[in-house]
């Protein structure tokens, strides 16, 4: 097995320069890292990196928290925060948290215990069931909140769901069901305030029975829908707060004979893959996945780094989508349909 | 801060069974490990577990390799082998290769710089497109295929997708096109040895015009459908080596106006969750995702510990799940179709 002292000589440079190119590769010339690069290909060796790691007391990794790896949205932010770390040098470290407490304290150890870097969060903290996270552990929200604290990339939730909501009510829907995630995930709560004050703002009052609560997966969806199905004076249109709960609801409407869009409108959050491919495709708000994986990763970076954060809080933009899956409630009038002309004799 | 004195104070303990808990935690009797664990609650200690990773030259973190986690079957094995390492205290790096050798390459040389003890491949190794890797670096397939190397997890995959296309036979297909996985992948190189063997069993000719390559992506199946259906003589089953495609595939048909299944039967492979939500829902065969990526974990694990391996392959099995995405060929007149009786005057 060939030695620092091997690439030293191959190299040509001191035993200390191959030392530092490998331990702080920002205090060595271009120049010197590119012969000490070659010459560690050339000579085949392998440094034992966490010897590196115990002397800058860094571990070159992250640790992304996800709630659940399975969900698709969160496999593409993943997916963007994976290559950005990779090109930054850093590995990232999966925290699958399953939404348990215990099992982010764990993670939140990792970082205590020098293992990581820094976190990043998929699900923006919730007081009620997350860890308080230490003030000195460097950590990134990358699908905040507004309540969010501490610096995050963020949609407008609140925002997008009111322009769904205000959408189908435009299309003269007045009872507009809404199947929510968990009543205190945050995403959950930013989606139905926009839910709200749409129909607010169009003079609908809230009704408390028109709301499933579901856990944004597509099974919870599927049950929440026969809550509408069997309600004497059924809503015509359902907004989901996600993708994945919409494509189980509109499972069970069908199973039901309930006709997609004709008798109810249905409409979806995220735009994953499937939302396009379900029959019929979905109606929904497309954020920007890939984006906000980078973006977060980047702000990470710069924490741990030491560097100031130019913005502690950045709103992406997000995208209606509309597909179809909506479409004017049953026997409504609406103002801007186009009057049948009856062609003159 | 907290130091290891002070952990040792409070547990009743030497200073020696604090950092031999920490380091070695099999050479501690459970009852000093208890009284350890205790005092680091109590004082907030947190230990620099770099340090213990220099001295035992592990860093307690495996690397899953994965060609995309947006796969929705792949990130199901993740989820499991992220579980299972959790609970025997290893962190996972994700290894999202995009199917490069380059960055495949990248995550082997961080086992070989000890910045992790061993790799899980989710794509078994092809000497055509992979690095090879060295032989004293502790891996596993967890999806592993018939010519595999190295200790592996799989299902048959060539005996299941023959099962598949008996099935289609015995349905009375006779032009069953095939949408492949690209031609060097070994999953896809097994699963099509299954569809050749059994056209072959029935007497039907292989025919190369009827093989679509894909990638794996609905987005591919949605492409390679629009071949089969500008055919003179197309087919009326389409078996596709993945759901995905098989997804994209149906959403291509149906866009053309050609009935799932009654003008064509598709099927996948797979049983990821939107199969079941498909329209038609989807006939393919399911994986035990989880069961797998445990499997492997635990073979992986004793290989880094030195322990000897029971068993290098292990082979588990497969369930063929029927759908309503197949029917009998158009005009089939099928031996086990109950014949109309016309009842007695």
């Amino acid at each position: 097995m060939s030695s620092i002292r091997d690439v030293a000589r191959e190299a040509g440079v001191s035993v200390a320069t191959v030392s530092r190119a490998l331990s702080m590769p920002e205090k060595v010339s271009e120049e010197a890292m590119n012969k000490v690069h070659r010459a560690i290909e050339k000579v085949g060796y392998r440094p034992n990196m966490l010897a590196r790691n115990f002397r800058s007391a860094r571990s070159y990794a992250i640790v992304v928290l996800v709630p659940d790896i399975a969900n698709p949205f969160y496999s593409l932010v993943i997916r963007a925060i994976e290559d950005r770390a990779q090109q930054k040098g850093y590995a990232v470290l999966l925290g699958d948290t399953r939404g348990t407490p215990e099992r982010e304290l764990e993670y939140i150890r990792r970082v205590e215990t020098r293992l990581a870097d820094g976190l990043l969060q998929l699900r923006p903290h919730s007081e009620k069931t997350h860890n308080v996270i230490p003030p000195d552990i460097a950590t990134v929200n990358a699908c905040g909140c507004e309540y969010t604290t501490g610096p995050s990339v963020r949609i407008d939730n609140r925002g997008a769901a009111k322009t769904i909501v205000d959408y189908l009510i435009s299309l003269g829907h007045r009872r507009i069901g809404a199947i929510s995630g968990l009543k205190d995930n945050p995403h959950a709560i930013d989606r139905m305030k926009g839910y709200k004050e749409s129909l607010a703002e169009h003079g609908i009052p809230f009704d408390p029975d028109l709301v499933a609560e579901g856990d944004f997966t597509m099974w919870s969806g599927l049950n929440s829908a026969f809550q509408f199905c069997h309600m004497k004076n059924r809503p015509t249109a359902i907004f989901s707060t996600n993708d994945e709960m919409a494509i189980g609801a509109i499972q069970t409407l069908k199973s039901q004979g309930i006709r997609v869009p004709e008798d109810m409108s249905v409409t979806g959050f995220d735009d994953i893959a499937y939302a396009k491919y379900t029959d019929p495709s979905l109606t929904t708000m497309s954020q920007p996945a890939e984006e906000m994986g980078k973006m977060a990763m980047d702000m990470l970076l710069k924490i741990i780094e030491g560097e100031p954060l130019t913005q502690t809080e950045c709103v992406l933009p997000t995208e209606f989508i509309i597909r179809k899956s909506t479409a004017p409630a049953p026997g409504a009038e609406l103002p801007n349909t186009p009057k049948k002309v009856t062609p003159a004799p």
